[in-house]
């Protein structure tokens, strides 16, 4: 594997079809299954980018204390398969205050955007950077957060990059918490309390693919498996269509089901997508409910 | 010559260092330059992209009457040595309603942005799609969009496209007229007061390298070429940074000296660039006057 700082470099190590793992770093099995999934799909150089982008962090939130830890993150995406690791200075990525923004309507207006004005603006911005510079022919994305894969998408398609958008599941602790590089600020008992929303969510899922299509009822069912939870201030509950993040009162068309919730100092979010099966006049729906680990996570070795 | 209206045919047809020449098309002797410059550049396969932009038109624009001539343009461009001509339709560059925006601040926030609202985050944003979509190497524009120049180089640099932005001289006719599209919609009469404008800027080319550094100065003499003359409304003259595009008192950087006028039904644009000479502090600028036709030019023969 090398490790590069520089967009020149990257395109100079890429042979064949090129896939594109962007994160921000203090890696976890969400991460390294996006490069098994490049792997399988055959891309010739898998490209891990690791930056924690301060143009997507709000004035108040968490860049300061967001985890970084490089030498862990080289070990786990060398062992993973990755070819190239892309950790660029902030100097490579913002030469001088840069000027140039790319917004995003539509899908980046709802959700996350109310409660984090900026974010996606910052975000598009730079994968559209990392897209421009490094040209991969597919990139993967977290299910986990579905807005921002629906908000990539959108953009993709609008600025006619000819990026294939690859789209991997949550992957779960075996108490259902969804992986998540700010985990490791948890407490040990906001970890205990935040596997409700993990909960709250498979309450929903059992309920959507037993039948029940109406938002607010699925929506209630997390807010009750939060309710009364001491240290956990929910954010929203919404049933969101998957392509426009739309909120649905109805579940007619494919949509996930998302929460995020405030969990001692630690704001979380969390989803299950819902696909129709067959034909959508039928009602079926399936969710997606993301993958277990069956071991203990990398995440759980250590810690900070 | 191929000519092509998918970004995918573009690309399959691109071989060696790839040279592209943004055009709204109904080309001149200014267009055609970028071709030959991209030739004598080394450039393996030299696009050329054919696109009225609507999202770079306010609604009080000329959209609807700018012209075309998809015969005319494709025998031009195949005698200058295009490879592959770009011209898709509406349906390829903007298959769905676009919710994304590539928005400039700086260099885009002066002069035309002042009178053009829109124009640059519509020309931005589909510069940003001929860059995603074709993946360039060079890019050619010219320098009678001096503004616009400013503002690519700026978007080029921070969204981390690796394209090589090169600015052509203005082409000019024998009585200095700047090479325009828009010049075919010019009455006889109003063809004669346009000409003016560039008899402003000749004047102030000569004031500035005889050592006249004062910014309203320069912009006078232009102003007093144009004063009185029937059917000619200037919008503005002003002497600007090359890079940022703010406004100059004194000449010390590179600058550009530019006019905007509307000359019966349309509005014009022109410039000069003054550049330093050795050592800045020495105050010799020399005045990129551009190149004159010694002949008529393809924009003369027949007319529409």
């Amino acid at each position: 594997m090398r490790v590069v700082g520089t967009f020149a470099e990257v395109r100079h190590n890429g042979r064949g079809p090129v896939g594109l793992v962007p994160t921000m770093g203090y890696l976890h099995e969400g991460h390294l299954s996006h490069v098994h999934a490049a792997r399988q799909a055959g891309d010739g150089t898998v490209v891990m980018s690791l930056f924690v982008n301060p143009l997507q962090f709000g004035p108040d939130e968490d860049l300061a204390r967001y985890p970084r830890d490089l030498d862990r993150d080289r070990t786990l995406a060398e062992d993973a398969g990755v070819d190239v690791l892309f950790a660029p200075e902030l100097e490579e990525m913002y030469p001088t205050r840069p000027n140039t923004r790319v917004e995003v309507g539509g899908p980046a207006t709802a959700l996350e955007a109310r409660s984090r004005p900026g974010h996606f603006a910052g975000m598009a911005t730079v994968v559209t950077k990392l897209f421009a510079g490094i040209r991969p022919d597919r990139a993967y994305f977290g299910r986990k957060d579905a807005q921002q894969l629906a908000v990539i998408r959108r953009l993709t398609a609008d600025l006619s990059f000819p990026v294939e958008i690859v789209g991997g599941p949550i992957i779960r602790h075996a108490d259902g918490l969804a992986l998540s590089s700010r985990n490791v600020c948890l407490s040990a008992g906001d970890r205990i309390a935040a596997a409700g929303l993990c909960r709250g969510l498979m309450a929903a899922a059992d309920a959507a693919e037993a039948g029940e299509r109406h938002g607010p009822a699925l929506e209630a069912l997390v807010r009750a498996a939060l309710m009364a939870k001491p240290g956990v201030h929910v954010d929203y509950v919404e049933l969101a269509s998957a392509d426009r993040v739309e909120r649905l009162v109805e579940l007619d068309r494919p949509a996930f089901l998302a929460v995020a919730a405030r969990v001692g100092a630690v704001r979380l979010i969390d989803n299950i997508h819902l696909d129709p099966v067959g034909n959508t006049a039928d009602g079926k729906f399936v969710a997606d409910r993301g993958v277990r680990l069956d071991r203990a996570s990398v995440m759980d070795a250590g810690g900070r």
